[in-house]
């Protein structure tokens, strides 16, 4: 490795922000050498915990990471923070709005935050965010915090990168069949009512319990709270923070960290292989063939299923 | 192909309902022979207009397409509904809760309506719900209603199958900038305020217009109504069905509907063959290679990069 990228592989594990911040502009924008730049980051990486935050449009999770990184920094922590937002075709990149008041916490020494937008996959996560916390967590961070829009693909990426997903609701959002309905029972580790002075919060919180109650035990004996917050007025956030290291620490004792990170891991190359796959299969030659049959599928002439047997098994190259 | 798949085949085409169900539990389960059920369906496909409703939990999704549904069947059209729930580990299979009084317009003669799982996928819609829309379609529907829960991957999906989709939000997700910041902006060609009797609601409506007002017009002239119900009372939704029918006609008359459907078969095409490429790489003997290595990339020993490398180009088969 030459020693110029030597250079930048040390800063960045010293936790030098700018080197950060050109690391994840690599990364995010697949510049050529970041593969081999995150394949030399890797090693470093493993010890940061990793927290998702998602759950609805306005239920403030924002607020909420904003009061969380104020308490762990005030304690001496590094935290990193990847703000996920969709991106919008007509304000461009990532959408700062309410993210704001983040910045001036972003000036603190051992805080590192990261706007990024999803690149019209909708809310997916894209790879570049699992990405980015590598890179971060290389950086020493103590904790990654990926704040998610919580829509589209998000909660069911979250829950496969993080090692604690806190699922963010509001009494509003009170409907909590319809929360279970949505699946975010499957991934939340934390539930946090926020908002809770409002009216119905009370109902909603006992409600929520009384489902978390019905579910089958978790695979390695976590018990789901339901936490009662109001961000805007910081409250209830130590107890959240609590919460999360209670969580961090059974996730240890019980050894299940391992094997949570182990599936983290499998998916990660899963995902990584049949990516490369992917580009290796389309070259030019088929791409031009799905263009050519494509009419004569639409026809009615061939059907997909025809076709995709024929471009897997044919040799053209 | 034998008589018997002949005349399986020829039932379907003819509306059976029971050769139609036994087809969607077929293809849901990817049992033997789905695939060439498909084959042969697809050449009775795309006459159906597919519309797509999705938004967030609780907007009363569920009641609006019911409304459609007797809109549509009492003037004598053949209509599909294929409503998808997240898979529920402690209810089994799709939830039917408020969907029982679906079941009522599900007897009519020229009403198929289907319940489906999304598998685990957190509310992501599994090909197989594309699958049932190409088997209802080939039943001779003159539309097919996709309704989805709405977080999760759904959105996304459903953009990239139906011809028109709908967006339905209520007053109370009333952060418009949310819906907006949430990409439903991208996909929505309908906007529905439902529980439009509620406080708030014209104040919601109104931003909801100017929001879209700043977008950059779409790419086949169309413009975006927000248009108010009340579901639960039947109302608007005579002026929802006029406005469904109104984008269908301006799709054809623009010609869009063609490259629309083209760009929805080139990414089904594209998912088909990835997904056999997926199948036929991960053979027993690389699925050991990748568990033998996983304790060493997990113990920073090697890295999931040179891992992928090393058996994509590995010539074990």
């Amino acid at each position: 490795m030459k020693s110029l990228d030597k250079l930048f592989i040390n800063k960045i594990i010293s936790s030098d922000k700018r080197s950060i911040a050109k690391a994840l502009t690599k990364v995010e924008n697949e510049e050529a050498g970041s593969e081999s730049l995150l394949k030399e980051l890797y090693k470093f990486t493993g010890k940061a915990h990793r927290i998702g935050i998602t759950g609805p449009p306005g239920a403030g999770k924002s607020t909420l990471t904003n009061c969380l990184v104020k308490l762990m920094a005030g304690n001496g922590l590094k935290v990193g923070v990847i703000a996920v937002d969709p991106t919008s075709p007509y304000t461009g990149g990532a959408l700062l709005g309410d993210r704001i008041r983040m910045q001036e916490i972003g000036l603190l020494e051992n805080v590192f935050i990261r706007s990024m937008a999803t690149r019209g996959s909708l809310g997916g996560l894209c790879k570049s965010v699992v990405e980015a916390c590598d890179v971060m967590d290389a950086s020493g961070k103590d904790f990654i915090i990926i704040e998610t829009v919580g829509v589209g693909q998000s909660e069911l990426d979250i829950a496969q990168t993080a090692d604690t997903t806190i699922v963010v609701l509001v009494p509003e959002s009170g409907d909590s069949v319809q929360a279970m309905k949505a699946g975010l029972m499957e991934i939340a580790d934390i539930f946090v009512l926020n908002k809770s002075d409002r009216e119905g919060a009370d109902g909603v919180a006992a409600t929520l319990r009384n489902i978390i109650h019905l579910k089958p035990p978790s695979r390695y004996g976590w018990t789901i709270n339901v936490l009662k917050t109001t961000g805007s007025q910081n409250k209830g956030t130590e107890e959240l923070m609590d919460e999360i290291l209670k969580h961090k620490e059974h996730l240890e004792e019980t050894g299940f960290i391992k094997i949570k990170r182990k599936e983290h891991l499998t998916k990660k190359i899963l995902d990584l292989v049949n990516n490369k796959l992917e580009i290796k299969f389309w070259n030019d030659k088929r791409r031009k063939e799905l263009n050519e049959e494509i009419e004569f599928i639409t026809d009615r002439k061939t059907d997909p299923y025809t076709f995709a047997e024929k471009i897997i098994s044919s040799q053209v190259i």
